[in-house]
């Protein structure tokens, strides 16, 4: 069998396997995290529920990934550079994971404002959506530079993080004014909900955070200073 | 070498190392967990960044348990029950890792309370302690499963985590009616921020039942239904 002969080669194949897998998972939490802020903007008819069908599936992916990863640590002893990308696509896979799991959470607590999303204060929605938009700029090159293997990409994630922290801290400010005026309990109740979906966007940046610092250390061999935040 | 001679006692060795530090890292976890609780009821002069500190020094053994974890499989190549702890001792530095940051996370959040928090209502205070000693018991209880390699007990935390949401939903609506009273800015910024760490107990749990289904699936050799949650 060649695979017997050229164990090097059938190697190389397996790693591109998994880096195919890895792309494709990273694909999908993209598009489950954009659905999901459709379903913020009110464009998207998906239901939260289809949101988190996509990412269950999505684990089934990322179970095949990191059993793939495990088996060739196990069967050829990989070395250096080809050992961290292995470690490293284990690890991505609980970070996309989450990713799936909190675009979930955002379309899940829009549902529970049952339509009343409509009348948020047009500078909160703004605020939150320009949030979104940031976020969605981090998830996209943390990905980018994760299958790039391009560490100074990675880098400006802790930069672009700050970023959505002010945001945050703004649309906080914003919804404490807001809830201030209102008197009506039900949206008193959305605007809890908006401080929650805030919360999870910022989540879903540290782990774009996360990626960043495992390509790093992917890519020098060393950690980077604060590995994981979230 | 004894090392040479006997692999399989060295392996033996290596294995009870791991479990130490697994162990040694759970116990930082609770501690720095029960540390933040003491934060949030005002017993506690440890800071945030304290609790930051012990959460980023974790980091540290983790580390090394994720590269002896790597290393053992590369050189041993573990078959079955062995490799699927080896691989939970992997995983399950995760979890231990964003409770760390999750407790930081609550320190910080009374922290930005600035002494406001002991005008906190007395009935949404109740529901925030009961929500964390709940959480608090799901996760001595993950822990000790795991370690304990238990998995009847680990499957118990999927109905406790259902009495954790109802709690969140609880607090979450007393907080809301409260809000509604109250004119003052500031203590409407400290309940926003108690919706928070209410927020933050509630991914705390589901942490402790993604270690729940990690635990059931090193036992039993197949995954949970929905491995991970948070």
């Amino acid at each position: 069998m060649a695979e017997k002969k050229y164990p090097r080669i059938s190697f190389r194949e397996k790693i591109k396997d998994i880096k195919n897998n890895v792309e494709k998972a990273s694909q999908k939490t993209l598009d489950i995290y954009r659905n999901a802020i459709k379903v913020l903007q009110g464009k998207n008819e998906k239901t939260a529920e289809k949101i988190i069908e996509s990412s269950e599936r999505m684990d089934d992916i990322l179970y095949g990934v990191e059993k793939a990863c495990i088996n060739l640590i196990a069967t050829e002893q990989p070395l250096a550079s080809d050992l961290r990308f292995i470690e490293s696509c284990i690890k991505i896979g609980t970070h996309l994971k989450r990713v799936g799991y909190l675009s979930a959470d955002i379309a899940e607590a829009v549902a529970e404002m049952k339509g009343k999303e409509k009348k948020i204060p047009k500078k909160i929605r703004e605020d939150i959506l320009h949030m979104a938009d940031y976020t969605e700029m981090m998830l996209s090159k943390a990905i980018y530079s994760f299958l790039d293997q391009n560490s100074e990409m990675a880098e400006e994630l802790d930069k672009d993080d700050d970023k959505v922290d002010d945001l945050f801290d703004k649309s906080l400010e914003h919804i404490a004014e807001s809830i201030s005026k209102v008197k009506n309990k039900e949206s008193i109740y959305c605007l809890l909900r908006l401080i929650l979906i805030a919360r999870y966007l910022e989540r879903i940046a540290d782990q774009a955070v996360s990626i960043g610092h495992r390509t790093v250390f992917m890519v020098r061999g060393k950690r980077a200073e604060r590995e994981e935040s979230a």
